[in-house]
């Protein structure tokens, strides 16, 4: 840190800069608190005012049409038509994304379904990857007899030995927001004779994503972040049409089935992505998510993206400037290209950092050891308050709030 | 059908009962809507009131709380919390049950854990279990290289041979209503070296549960039926004290790890059943859930099971005096002691039976090939509610409307 730079963009210019913003108005359709600098909408998105109506409207269907508006109300086909509207945010034809499970469960449907397709041979996945992927790609390769190959991010495309069945890798990392090159890494599989599974939970609704121009074998991803679908909103599953008809969940539900109001006893999956379903969906849940992902459809996501990295340099040079010389070290990939929609930094005391912060308004997030990550959320985040979060985390540095007693000990934050 | 019997029941005495019940009162609870006799709470239960508030309070949560909701409003426990409270419905001790997921996934998690835990040796199952059961045991059975075998409800317990492993069973049948002997079969399971998972989706809400008393090993079930948890709310699973430090979930997600937020590499499972869970739990359908359930810690389970007998005994004995010499067939056992909280009767044209008395307000529900299901949820179903069902069923069923061309067609209906 510490490098010359010209002289500092002012409040007012970061002002005029909202000013001048052609996604400014989306902040209006979010119900946020007054006065706030929000920066963790990488780990739970804000919520849009529709889902509190749409919310109300479901559970009007419940009380009034009963068992009725699983037809009349659209419940039943819900998984496959939120999947559908997902889809176009992931660059997926129709009947390629459903919604429903965890990404946690997704993740195990996936890698378990591209196993079985391959017949044999190891995983290999990111050492630093999101810890449940990492937890269910060791019990998924223990299942199956097979060895789980834990590589540096960086060296994930020369891992990709003749031997490796499958590949699953998170595109951004959730710590630093390093992307990978989806195409790259996708083809390289590819020309291996491996299957890739990307986890795209830092990814839908923050990059641009084009799934079916990257030819994407499998994908996962949740829906409550950057996609603002609500806390432990249903997560999403992406297979690639030509894989439908060899890929079976090993979790075969009612829900996959091709007529599951046959209700017959033998399991005949559905013909496209819903064989990846399971049980019954959950439909609140659905409803508040449906919101968000309509609002999204109205949105350019090349526009997100452009501001999402203008917000994220300007952060990193007001923290450059106002935070110099106590001990701050960018995490994120300097170069724009590589990096997600987040700018993260190391430090000793990154966890009394966070905190401090959020005793005066601004929320970021810490993960261990040492990483403050701030989320970068360009329908709600300004410009303004990337001045503000630099200019307050500069005070917290230099007051040295962030080694105050009270925040020495780590409790349990998500 | 068609037995001699005293002096039928009149509609004022039906509403007297009505008016003597000490149930009474926890219709209020409940938005229904007017006029409509619902007898279909056992594939969706109604809205209680308070459900509606509790979403409103969990999105007020979500948009004014954001991340810090997961501590301050409660979101992290959730699982434990609500899991907790439906074990007092279940007769079981604290950190037995969890929430999350649903009932297929749950079961799924089940028979993995529990084969693994017995080492090898065959499932049994009843070869009419609800499909999903079929389905996930199949495929655990395939998984594990291990037989699936599929026998009559009835010798469920004659099957339980030296070489069996896990024996699975729902407690009461969908079709039916028919309810096994919990604590007999679980006892012959133990005896014969099997662990016994019980799918309790017909059973919770509808009849008196002692889960640690018949010393049941593993349990799962929805939320949505008797207990009124809302469309696709989230199941449960039971893992019985004794077995927590040997059981193993199959699909180890971060909400299961000892210190989700350490974000460590190695899994390390929770002591208790908290250890079954996987990724991050619903908050926006655990709102309406925990609402529903808390209303259910206010009942005593006795008085609505004897409501339940004596309901289903009314409307046996009314259909069998109003709808006499059209060839319903009762499905149900005719033995209250072995009967679950509901009412089926068989007749070819089931399914236009059910079509034609829904557009007359009565609502049941058809199960394939032949049944006509009607389920009795003694907080809300009343007496009068027979007295009308057995009079528009055999309205129909002297008008042939159940005939008409518009219900020849079955179309999907869950």
């Amino acid at each position: 840190m510490g490098h010359s730079q010209p002289a500092l963009i002012t409040r007012e210019e970061c002002e005029r800069l909202d000013a001048e913003d052609p996604l400014a108005s989306f902040r209006h359709q979010f119900d946020l608190p007054p006065g706030l600098v929000y920066l963790d909408g990488n780990s739970l998105g804000a919520m849009p005012r529709s889902a509190r109506d749409r919310l109300a409207e479901a559970a009007n269907q419940w009380a009034h049409g009963l068992i009725a508006s699983w037809n009349t109300a659209g419940w039943a086909d819900a998984p496959q038509r939120v999947g559908d509207k997902i889809g176009r945010l992931l660059g997926a034809r129709p009947s390629e994304v459903v919604v429903g499970d965890s990404t946690s469960v997704n993740l195990y449907k996936a890698l378990s379904a591209a196993l079985n397709l391959r017949g044999s041979g190891a995983i290999v996945t990111d050492e630093q990857n999101f810890p449940t992927d990492l937890y269910v790609a060791e019990a998924v390769a223990r299942q199956h007899g097979v060895e789980l190959r834990r590589v540096p991010r960086h060296r994930l495309g020369e891992a990709i030995q003749r031997d490796v069945a499958v590949v699953t890798a998170t595109h951004v990392d959730y710590r630093t927001g390093n992307m990978l090159e989806m195409h790259e890494l996708t083809k390289a599989a590819r020309d291996g004779g491996a299957l890739l599974v990307w986890d795209l939970c830092h990814s839908a609704g923050a990059v641009p994503l084009d799934l079916n121009e990257a030819e994407v074998d499998l994908a996962v991803g949740c829906t409550y972040k950057f996609l603002n679908g609500g806390p432990g909103a249903p997560a999403y599953i992406f297979a690639a049409g030509r894989l439908h008809g060899d890929l079976n969940t090993p979790i075969p539900g009612w829900f996959g089935h091709d007529q599951p109001f046959d209700f017959g006893a033998a399991y005949t999956p559905e013909t496209d992505a819903r064989r990846l379903m399971a049980g019954t969906p959950p439909i609140l849940a659905m409803a508040a998510l449906e919101a968000a992902i309509d609002m999204w459809l109205t949105i350019d996501i090349a526009q997100v993206r452009e501001k999402s990295l203008a917000l994220g340099n300007l952060l990193i040079n007001l923290v450059r400037r106002k935070c110099d010389g106590f001990g701050l070290q960018l995490a994120s990939p300097e170069e724009a290209a590589v990096r997600g929609s987040q700018v993260s930094f190391r430090h000793p005391n990154a966890y009394g950092i966070v905190r401090a912060l959020a005793e005066i308004g601004v929320v970021g997030d810490h993960r261990p050891p040492d990483i403050a990550r701030f989320g970068l959320t360009p329908l709600y985040t300004r410009y303004v308050d990337m001045w503000d979060a630099a200019e307050k985390l500069g005070e917290v540095l230099r007051r040295r709030t962030h080694l105050a007693p009270r925040f020495a000990v780590r409790a349990g934050v998500p």
